[in-house]
């Protein structure tokens, strides 16, 4: 359990002028970043709580279906992005010179890093039964402007995940199985009703690409949506003379504004080609493998759902991912029984925030809306002299008394 | 449980030539870490579940005096390295230039991110009651010459801490509930017995700072500790002239060659002053803020770990440490009665790594050993026909066997 009274951090009393957006401001508000640059925030700890939360939920669905956890590195070594031809043609690459006089890349996505990696580990179809890795890591984009708050910058933090299979057919498989695992985590983090899987560019490697886009109102991208079938379609795809839909063929559509929660790419041999990763399938022949990349930008998801669920009164976090379960407030001379109540809503699973600053209910109240924390609770005299205390769900305008 | 049949990673058979010492080969070997370039290494999932075990005894005991815990920036912007001077006179700064034109640093320690961020929480004395936060993350040194394996790098991961007074007699308080946090997390790492409290240079903080060193017999520094009173002192603050203990003035001692495996300063006010941080006390008067910062390399104590503890037969995991706690032999058609047992050990709070390749006992047998996990389970024909499974510690020679 946490105590305010023991808290370095504090809310502030107006959203500050900086904000990209509106929800931006209010985690610049309740104390959930910090900007130390443009495109480059701090969590403090609620922040982090957050993404934490939505770090267990994505690990938790890409275990379940085999892939393996791991940490790359940063840097990444000039002489990789070279062999991919990447060096010099990747936007935002940033390089950096080190003190030996070499230059390395502050790897902006994995491929050039995770395919010598596992050339290591793959020699023959056998390797290729369940080959999928994936990582949390701080991510590196040479912006030359950052914008949008937390949605898009200079150092984020992303999963990447990249799977390695004897031929299109199983990659497609696969591919399948992590499309449904990432369906299952946007409906874990409360965005399941309002995300939608769209058909973007495959730039160099294959005919489309996949994103998941959440309907936001705002958000960088127009999702063209198919009246007929739903199929939603990224601007980027859709023909300059008008809308097809690449399911149906209807030409009837209409426009929603969206923003991107995670993307799955078939990258086909692309980068296995480059490094000449190949395996020695069962009848003893040399054979190309195929890849797939599935990226979520774990950082930017904390905007989104923040930015979607938020009201007029501040933040509003599904449960899942929530800092905290419950916001206790404490009036009077409560708190060992406030702490003997949050320990046993602790041993049932639970988080509790209290809030024992000695200031009034008016301020504590206050905080408890702009955090956004699901569940309120109250203890003082008057709640006590009727044996309990008072509950309030965030979006409850009602609260109740409940019996200790 | 992981299942090594599904694990896209095996173990070498032979330690590979490229290693520093012998715990680095050790941990390339057994498929806990590979090197991406010098300097940088990639943590498999094997290396990463160590890392995250680190992590979590320090996070523990960090919380349990109080500290908070958050993320800062891998970048640094330039204006905060000008402010204290150390954007020129810091070695081993990474510098990277942003398609803006702007300089950042790749942040190597994080007084200069940290200072600022407090300044918005402190302006009154209320505000230094507990005033400490801190974080894991991935540092940078621009080592010309990276070297000792994963124990020195050009990234690494770190935890640091920071902590914000009134004066210096507050900070003398809090300084020595982390010094005794530390001795809990060495202790519980499994390096009590053989970590030492080290006086060293101050640099320009201070008279001393103080490091805690793990003997390894190898290592960076040679530590002199007092035969008199038993007082370790780096060799950085040894009178040329000859040994003095700084505590009890005796000049009989030992020398020790041991690891860093954390270090604790009084900075003083050398960054609030420098940042304009101060604090209103109870009078109404202007006060200088007293800081003092508390490393710990995580990275650096899995190298630490690996190096104290191995065998001829491979790594010996601590079992607060170990990526898990069983390594489960199954041979012959036993898979059902295996996940079900290592559901039960899960249960009670175990984590389990499930043998099932197409492989012989011996190759088994040898991996548990090379991997270093506490405790080897063997379920087969012949154990279960003695109604149970083979059971052995990592350091036992004889095995016993357990009913079911």
């Amino acid at each position: 359990m946490l105590q305010l009274s023991r808290y370095p951090f504090h809310t502030l009393k107006t959203v500050p002028q900086t904000s990209d957006n509106r929800s931006t401001g209010l985690l610049l508000q309740a104390g959930f970043v910090r900007q130390e640059m443009a495109g480059a925030y701090i969590y403090l700890h609620l922040g982090l709580r957050v993404l934490e939360n939505i770090k267990r939920i994505v690990r938790e669905e890409l275990d379940a279906i085999g892939c393996s956890e791991i940490l790359m590195t940063s840097f990444g070594t000039r002489e990789h992005w070279e062999t991919t031809g990447r060096w010099d043609t990747m936007d935002n690459l940033f390089k950096v010179e080190g003190a030996s006089g070499k230059y390395y890349a502050l790897n902006p996505t994995h491929e050039e890093i995770v395919t010598p990696l596992m050339q290591e580990f793959i020699q023959s179809y056998k390797n290729l039964d369940n080959c999928a890795v994936y990582q949390f890591q701080t991510k590196f984009r040479n912006e030359a402007r950052a914008k949008s708050g937390i949605l898009r910058g200079r150092e984020f933090l992303m999963k990447d995940l990249y799977s390695f299979h004897r031929n299109s057919e199983d990659l497609d498989i696969f591919f399948e199985e992590v499309r449904k695992a990432y369906v299952r985590i946007y409906e874990r983090l409360g965005l399941g009703e309002s995300t939608r899987y769209v058909f973007a560019s495959g730039w160099a490697f294959s005919k489309y690409s996949y994103e998941f886009q959440t309907d936001l109102g705002i958000g960088e991208d127009d999702v063209y949506v198919c009246s007929k079938c739903g199929q939603a379609h990224n601007e980027e795809i859709i023909d300059p003379t008008g809308f097809v839909c690449v399911e149906c063929t209807s030409k009837e559509h209409f426009i929603v504004q969206a923003s991107e929660v995670g993307n799955i790419f078939k990258l086909g041999t692309r980068f296995s080609n480059a490094f000449g990763l190949g395996y020695t399938d069962a009848e003893g022949k040399k054979q190309e493998v195929v890849m797939g990349c599935y990226g979520i930008g774990v950082s930017r998801l904390m905007g989104v759902i923040a930015e979607k669920f938020m009201d007029e009164k501040g933040l509003v976090w599904p449960e899942n991912v929530a800092p905290f379960s419950y916001y206790m407030i404490v009036i009077g001379d409560h708190l060992e029984e406030a702490k003997k109540l949050a320990k046993k809503l602790e041993s049932e699973g639970a988080t509790v925030l209290i809030d024992d600053r000695n200031t009034g209910f008016g301020a504590k109240a206050g905080d408890t809306d702009l955090l956004g924390i699901p569940y309120r609770i109250v203890l003082s005299d008057k709640t006590l002299a009727q044996g309990g205390y008072e509950f309030k769900g965030r979006k409850e305008s009602e609260s109740r008394i409940v019996i200790l």
